[in-house]
């Protein structure tokens, strides 16, 4: 089991990677202040209901919690303000009080929704992050909680930091090959924006990665916190560093909503937007070295590098418009300056963009 | 003009309280770091907006503010999910980013929905209150914002502090006279729980008062204000101290519920909750001056002493259940033990709490 320390003063947290260590959670909910003497509650979706809750559930009946649980429609369309409220409301039904849990059981989606009613729950109660994912190593470090808004992304959410997160690895065997590999795209991400090197060896171990071999993906794992986790912790709420994470989230987001959060998964859209930021680095004058490695890499694992063509060009820009990283009105972007290196760019022309978009359509 | 600071370490702000201060409210916004080149977004009902919103968007747009708008209908009603997903969505469309800001310009709900909107639109933004009552001189100190669940009021929320709070008496002379009297219960709240000189005072001012004499107003606010602030300042996220505050809440939230939001408004609610506290107090042993007091002084400013006999016992208690002060399952109450000083007390047996609502309704 490898542990690692979210470091944010008064909310940091523990993050413990290991294979099995589910079979321990209540004597670490114990060592972590999670209180017996207030109900939990276990937020999960229909597809990891089946497989851990009861587990879950049992193992912390036995340590002396009482446990209730909230069972979810798995995708994106649970991220809403009605799911959220029929939660609160199953909450109250179970006597959550200011000193009870929401734990959240499962990928992004039930780690946003779920960290999002902790945080809104009687103005904010304890929140633990069970991610079943590989893409959930990313959302499960940094506290950003939110719901969607129909005409835009995780626009409604707060930042809320949780007590401790608990990835078992055991639990992403059960995952279906093409959300492994839009999972990936995170950890690579995080190898782009912060870590040649560390770039290098994802490169190197593509084939044992995706075969879920055991040393690889905790390492991996153990890695991507980690550099998700610095960067955190040296700007907690997202006034300069923290963007850089945001790599090709912009176009990314973008083709999400456009493509109806359904075509997509998370990581395909920004493996593609990634593809897209090293496009108008190159533009902006760096190598063109930058492309083709990021593409190489991505497409390495499996990833989506091409833009559906049949999604509308208009459509995407109008969704950019309203990315909440167009800060006052200037197009800010995320762009590679090197491998394992960004910057934040705010001198990007909009028709550039566009450009760009229609480029990836024709991506060979 | 009177200018009060609220000490919260980073997030401190003022509260500037005066006759005809919103004269200068462009230079005011101007002074606390409110950005002129993101847009800002008014929030106000159906009630404040003929008469103010014209008169505000003017001044702010002359001082160089973009300026959007959006008006709910007045009441309870308005706190609501699906309100809070409306107001985002026109953010969205009129363009608000992170640097923007919220004004909330109205009563207490106004000032908590909105605050709510700023606390969780793109996770935090800057908001503005622009209290228009005199119940809103309690709410729009402390940072506490909500909106409701259908099973429980202010269930649903944040703690958000406003950049700055402009507190116009001018705004209070058009106040429906029933509304001045449930706006003065919680000033006479903060006499209670804190300051029997000030108690004395109100008690001996309260014609003048009742009348909006404007130094007499303006010092009860300021005073009232003071309190809050000083409570809030000493724990910002009620881990103790500030549940003080709620003397008459856990009554008064359950008669509210109970009477569907619309019977009684919360500052009458919360006149009947004081007076059981009382009530309550004298029964775990103190002087029985407590009770007479508490219910003469809210008596003379006309204020409900006395329970409807139609609302069900039964719903009653069974709302207080829910209320989330009932922490750890046990019975917590705001207890007075003198006039000016109060005390949590955990050991109040729920019978009591019954039989003193019973008592209530046949109050004289």
């Amino acid at each position: 089991m490898r542990e690692l320390q979210v470091n944010l003063r008064d909310r940091s947290y523990p993050i413990y990677i290991g294979e099995g260590i589910l079979d321990e959670i209540a004597s670490l909910f114990e060592k972590h202040d999670i209180r017996k003497a207030s109900p939990l509650m276990i937020v999960t979706d229909e597809h990891v209901a089946p497989v851990y809750l009861d587990r879950i559930t049992q193992s912390l009946m036995a340590g002396g919690y009482q446990v209730a649980s909230y069972v979810v429609a798995a995708g994106e369309r649970s991220k809403a303000l009605s799911v959220l409220e029929d939660i609160i409301g199953a909450a109250l039904d179970a006597g959550l009080d200011r000193s009870s849990a929401i734990v959240a059981l499962g990928g992004g989606v039930v780690g946003d929704l779920a960290g999002f009613v902790a945080a809104s729950y009687m103005r904010g109660i304890r929140f633990v992050q069970i991610p079943t994912t590989i893409l959930a190593h990313d959302s499960s470090v940094g506290g950003k909680v939110a719901v969607n808004h129909p005409k835009a992304k995780n626009i409604i959410g707060a930042f809320h930091q949780p007590e401790l997160v608990l990835y078992d690895t055991a639990t992403l065997r059960t995952l279906p090959e093409r959300e492994i590999r839009a999972g990936l795209s995170e950890m690579i991400k995080h190898g782009l924006i912060w870590d040649a090197e560390f770039t290098a060896w994802l490169d190197q171990h593509a084939e044992e990665i995706l075969a879920l071999e055991h040393d690889k993906l905790e390492y991996g794992l153990y890695m991507g916190c980690q550099v998700k986790a610095y960067v955190v912790s040296q700007d907690e709420k997202e006034n300069d560093l923290r963007a850089i994470l945001n790599l090709g989230h912009t176009i990314g987001h973008a083709l999400e909503a456009v493509a109806g959060y359904n075509e997509l998964l998370h990581g395909e859209a920004i493996s593609i937007g990634m593809v897209g930021s090293a496009k108008l680095a190159v533009r902006m004058g760096r190598s063109v070295r930058i492309y083709t490695e990021t593409k190489r890499i991505l497409a390495k694992f499996g990833l989506p590098v091409r833009l559906p063509e049949h999604l509308d060009t208009d459509r995407i820009m109008k969704a950019m418009m309203h990315d909440k990283k167009f800060k006052e009105g200037r197009t800010v972007f995320v762009l590679p300056t090197e491998i394992g290196r960004v910057e934040i760019n705010k001198q990007v022309p909009v028709e550039w963009v566009r450009e760009v978009v229609e480029e990836l359509k024709r991506e060979a």
